[in-house]
């Protein structure tokens, strides 16, 4: 028997991926808190706290920025390698939202060094390695501690010509908004915690997981200054998410519920109550700034399921959505599609049709 | 009762501060087994992971290299604004160990969110927050994890001029090895896990850990190219990044253990046992490359101690390490001085007189 058979590391995990995040409703009340926030605005310091954005971007020469951003979570599935690899893509996909390329990652590593094998840490390492060298990005370096629960991550170095950074905070009214993959990965992970999950179905969320948001920022980027706005969609949620977005941009989105791609096979795991903690308090928080019109509670959770290393949604200028949605499948970003657009500002933040 | 009095934040830590790392045997086993690392080397990268080196350096531009970092671990001291001050400081130093200036941080957090009170974790985000400050970074965001054991820490981005980047490899024979704080700081952190900490040691020791290295490195660099090397001393101990040192630098170090600033009132508590897991396991992967002369093991044990936000280790050419220990006095480094020297590689790594 292989170290690998030994364990299964999701046991080892109380919240699966990015559902172990503390919630936006917990941040909200953190950052409420803290004193020592504000002070003088650098206005180098393109992206920092304001928005709820995805990382940091701070300007360093009038013709470079510097993306900065870092990502770690407990063990989301059970094999060591493909939780390096969806750990890796996860962190990577921040700076991707941002409209930047990778350049230099450090590992953060937790681990529990009587507990599980150092092979299993090495095949976590080699998954996040790959990735990185997929992305073009070097690691080159990291930081590890001992921890009864596993953890891993990569802190991201990316860089982006000051003027093509991306923010949520850059959406129009009438803007379309472009999904670049399917969602249902909170619910796929709750149900392979619960060793619940059909084989196939899991095969279908790795590859998800670790399709690299690369193609859809470079298809995307081709669009220049159509592009209005980006985010990723993680621990918050697709409604989280938007909602941010609603928020920064000062606009309501419009979300077309029916639109929304879906793995094959969530539903039917929803149905059985694979429901995340993450995805629970993140449908408690957007409520409040949410109509739900007549959609049903099982179809609002799946809104709100806490993703692991999802999509990127891209906000464009609504005469050009159908060019970014063709640019977007030829680099093969499959389940690219148009869930909504943005409107002014009135009602609640975000309005699902 | 505030919050802060109705916790003691060590209690929660299986292992204080940098202690909580793993060990320098734990990450030789691990990286040996690791498949991906090596490549093609990138000619921009000038520091990875060849060197144990405390960050990573990447040019970007001929005239500037970024410097990449991070560090985390489990509270060191009861009041959560301390731990967030030693956390920063101590993530900070890894940027001024190779001779740069720190931009940019993103606070890393885990925190039990049924367990502990929020209101504590403000005020560790408001020390993290009023170091970096001090050091004239901003903190633009973060990753915050459910978790039951708390912890703490930044990722660092900073800039340097690529010809003034300190690495640990550039020792050379006849250099004078200087340090900028005294030892003794596990030690003093397992008494303070353990209720046994004198409150007079207790201050001396924060006092220390939340003194930046901007200033040892601002003094050091007037010295310019005469300083051939740097590293900054924390988790693995002075012995462990002296032995680094000497295998990056490609030679022996001889450390004079007498020389070796250490803490008022450490060497009572060594001798009531106070020795964290962490400094047992450093003793026994230096032992090898140490040549230990008739020193005692309880000394051996404390130029092996696990320290949290150390000093730097400067090499600095012979005729000029009193103008290096003069400047850095003048910059109020009080505890510097001369522990030691590098000679051409012959017998251990490291030989102590």
């Amino acid at each position: 028997m292989t170290p690998e058979q030994e364990v299964r590391l999701t046991s080892l995990s109380h919240g699966a991926g990015c559902a172990c995040k503390l919630g936006p409703d917990d941040l909200k009340q953190v950052l409420g808190l803290v004193r020592g926030l504000g002070g003088s605005p650098d206005p180098d310091l393109i992206v920092g706290l304001d928005t709820s954005d995805d990382a940091a971007v701070y300007r360093v020469r009038p013709d470079l920025a510097l993306v900065l951003t870092t990502d770690f979570f407990t063990p989301i599935v059970d094999d060591p390698y493909d939780w390096g690899r969806i750990a890796a893509t996860n962190a990577l996909s921040d700076v991707y939202a941002m409209g930047a390329a990778p350049l230099l990652a450090l590992n953060l590593v937790a681990w529990p060094r009587e507990g599980l094998p150092f092979e299993l840490l090495a095949r976590v390492l080699d998954g996040g390695a790959d990735v990185a060298r997929d992305a073009g990005a070097v690691i080159a370096g990291g930081h590890s501690i001992d921890d009864a629960e596993p953890k891993y991550g990569l802190a991201v170095l990316g860089t982006v010509h000051p003027d093509a950074v991306w923010t949520n905070a850059g959406a129009q009214p009438g803007d379309a908004l472009v999904l670049t993959k399917p969602i249902g990965l909170g619910v796929i992970s709750t149900a392979i915690k619960r060793d619940a999950a059909p084989a196939s179905v899991v095969d279908e969320a790795v590859r998800i997981m670790t399709t690299l948001n690369a193609g859809a920022r470079d298809a995307a980027a081709e669009l220049g200054g159509d592009v209005h706005a980006a985010t990723d969609v993680t621990g918050f949620g697709l409604l989280g998410h938007l909602r941010e977005l609603a928020v920064a941009s000062g606009v309501t989105v419009e979300l077309d519920a029916t639109a929304v791609p879906v793995i094959d096979g969530v539903r039917d795991l929803l149905a059985a109550g694979m429901v995340a903690g993450g995805t629970q308090r993140n449908h408690a928080f957007v409520s409040d700034d949410v109509d739900w019109g007549d959609l049903p509670e099982h179809e609002q959770l799946l809104l709100a399921d806490a993703q692991t290393s999802g999509g990127l949604i891209l906000s464009v200028d609504h005469d050009r959505a159908a060019a970014l949605v063709g640019a977007l499948r030829a680099q093969g970003v499959r389940a690219t599609t148009v869930i909504g657009r943005a409107r002014e500002r009135g009602g609640d933040l975000v309005s699902v049709l």
